[in-house]
């Protein structure tokens, strides 16, 4: 039976990007990028007031302070006169630096006054030195210049510099699509009313609501019965997805179909069982064709082997496969806050709540009734990992946690 | 001037949540709950079989280990007959225990055979208690159980609980509509080519980006120009949403129109200006009507002020309009990796690189152009604070940061 390592290992391989697409960038955020980016503009475009002012030639000064206003220029206008010698022109934040101008004086140091029709400034200060409060032409970028490389994570701040050189659309890797199938003869939908012997499917909604918080997006496939012929159909439409994940039907009861008529479709089993609890169950195969492989999970039907298994696996693949470098969430050590017994030969993923305090977390294994208990499981905001072997675990024992 | 403080205070007080309305249990993944919800079924709805085999009576043990196979059930299957002394019946993984046997044994410590069209199985083992391998019926919760409360934070665990108790759709409180409109003559969409003077609207794309990462639904409002009659009509549209975020034309220049323009929508200030660089000019109003109050933000325009306002201000108002109870995002001590410079009367949030190292958050302050730099904001994964006066930072020395 594998490790789980080495069952990641398996999975990683055959995780690959689709090509890239074009959207947004605004939708893009979240994203990994495919393509470089290079400027169209420099930034600033112009040399720019920094503040609200007066735009004048410094070697006017200290001696001449008063100067004649020429024109008022404002963010989005083109300056239209030269500032020589004695004169000034009103500039207002983001506007360009009229030519001949070297500085800028904020407008609180200044006195303006309008006599005859003619309008003049007064300068409370002469302490200003030239490019005083003008931002210089390409100081931010220069045209041409590779601001952004593929493979980088679009975040809001390069939505807002895409914006800037002019990208409304960019390429980017876009995420997999992942159908989600659940499997078996008790399962009825959320909506319905279970008549006796049948359950609701849980974990469709699950699986859904992981893959989307993974950066996936899911494809509901709904309920298959236990029957080979249904099975195949949806099957088929699963791997229509880059990812088809199933719940159920993959231990080793009588109606476990699902390996069956997953190598109908053609998909290959790469491993059945990894070393590991819970999720012992876990399958996984792949269908290669041309254009590219899908992966296909049969994960066991229980919502916490469920979960587990797409936490260590599944979310993992999805990353990889929409091209970001940090593939595994990041795992920390705590301290447990009480007794735990480890038992068997598999490493177990216990459901754990995990605090935070004054930088040193805590983890609190959760009281649990088993592996379908889901409610229990809502108090848990992490799993411990407690490695194969049989220990007792005291308070105060390091292990090793993967945040939910 | 206010501080970050007591400016933070001004804002919370006045967002509050929407009422709520009702999406699908998928849909309402990382939303607050806006209803008790309460279990229409047990869980498990039957004492289930937690392994493939065979229900039996234990009291046929030890000295009965050969039975007679009564009939096979499998998930989804309402049991026939009652097992009595000397039978069993085969059952797979989550069936329905039928009526007498209390116990399961394992598939896998059994041997079955067929004779005469009868079949029997033979135990390889005795060592089996009552209620071994039986889930019994309501473990994990009971009918009429409150299974999540009002406020409780929707994740894929509690989407897979809301299905089990048959809650395909949920109340939830709707996140707010955040709608984001640029002001200025000098911007044009990133789409197109800027003519002299011009520059391209980033913020709106940075905002709307930064609304959707926060949980809210942005609203695209576009650009108005510095004119009292356009700005008027989109901020009108604006105030559809419960949040409007404006940015530009709120520093002190003659062209700043927005406070007016906002005054004569209705929207009354609450404070111009906090303690705070960048980000100075901050203007922050309310419109309070019959039904809600809505929340208008003018954010300075260079990107830097716009993101830094919006990470102190509008992140904390999006998710307390959410119902979320974690209003502020955690705050880390970090050591400075270099020297810093902090100068003047206000506090300042620098943008850095926060590096996690064996659990030890680094933080370095990056090369930075000031404020209108968003080329070298890409490289900043966080915000440094620096309290207000004048000290030099040295190496080593811890300061409080804010993720990005």
């Amino acid at each position: 039976m594998l490790s789980v390592a080495e069952a990641n290992d398996c999975v990683l391989r055959r995780a690959e990007t689709r090509s890239s697409s074009r959207v947004s960038a605004v939708d893009a955020c979240g994203l990994i990028l495919a393509e470089d980016i290079t400027s169209d503009v420099d930034s600033p475009p112009h040399d720019k007031a920094m503040v609200d002012g007066y735009a004048l030639t410094t070697s006017d000064l200290p001696h001449t302070t008063t100067l004649r206003v020429l024109e008022e220029v404002t963010a989005g206008d083109v300056p239209t006169l030269t500032v020589v010698s004695g004169t000034a022109t009103r500039i207002m934040t983001g506007a360009p630096i009229p030519a001949g101008a070297d500085a800028v004086v904020m407008v609180e140091q200044t006195r303006s006054m309008t006599r005859d029709n003619i309008e003049s400034v007064t300068l409370d200060t002469v302490a200003l030195h030239a490019g005083a409060n003008i931002l210089p032409r390409a100081t931010s970028l220069r045209r041409h210049d590779v601001v952004l490389s593929a493979g980088h994570l679009i975040r809001p701040i390069e939505v807002g510099l895409l914006a800037e050189v002019g990208r409304a659309e960019v390429a980017v890797l876009p995420p997999p699509r992942v159908a989600v199938l659940a499997t078996g003869n008790e399962l009825v939908p959320a909506a319905d009313v279970p008549a006796a012997g049948q359950i609701r499917n849980s974990n469709g909604p699950l699986l859904q609501a992981l893959v989307a918080r993974a950066g996936g997006i899911p494809l509901d496939l709904g309920i298959a019965p236990d029957r080979s012929d249904a099975l195949g159909e949806r099957i088929e439409a699963g791997l229509s997805g880059e990812v088809l994940l199933l719940s159920g039907g993959v231990s080793a009861g009588v109606l476990d179909l699902v390996p069956a008529a997953l190598a109908a479709a053609g998909v290959q089993q790469v491993f059945h069982k990894v070393q590991l609890k819970p999720g012992k169950p876990l399958w996984f195969g792949c269908l290669i064709d041309e254009s590219c492989s899908r992966l296909v999970f049969g994960l066991p039907g229980n919502p916490v082997s469920s979960l587990v298994c797409f936490e260590l696996f599944v979310r993992p693949a999805i990353a990889k496969m929409s091209g970001r470098s940090e593939i595994h969430p990041p795992r920390r050590e705590g301290a447990l806050t009480r007794a735990h017994v480890q038992r068997g030969n598999r490493p177990t993923y216990f459901p754990s709540i995990l605090s935070e305090q004054a930088g040193n977390l805590t983890v609190e294994p959760i009281d649990w009734q088993g592996s379908a208990d889901q409610r229990s499981l809502v108090a848990a905001n992490g799993l411990a990992m407690f490695p194969a072997g049989d220990h007792d675990f005291s308070p105060g024992d390091l292990v090793s946690t993967i945040p939910l």
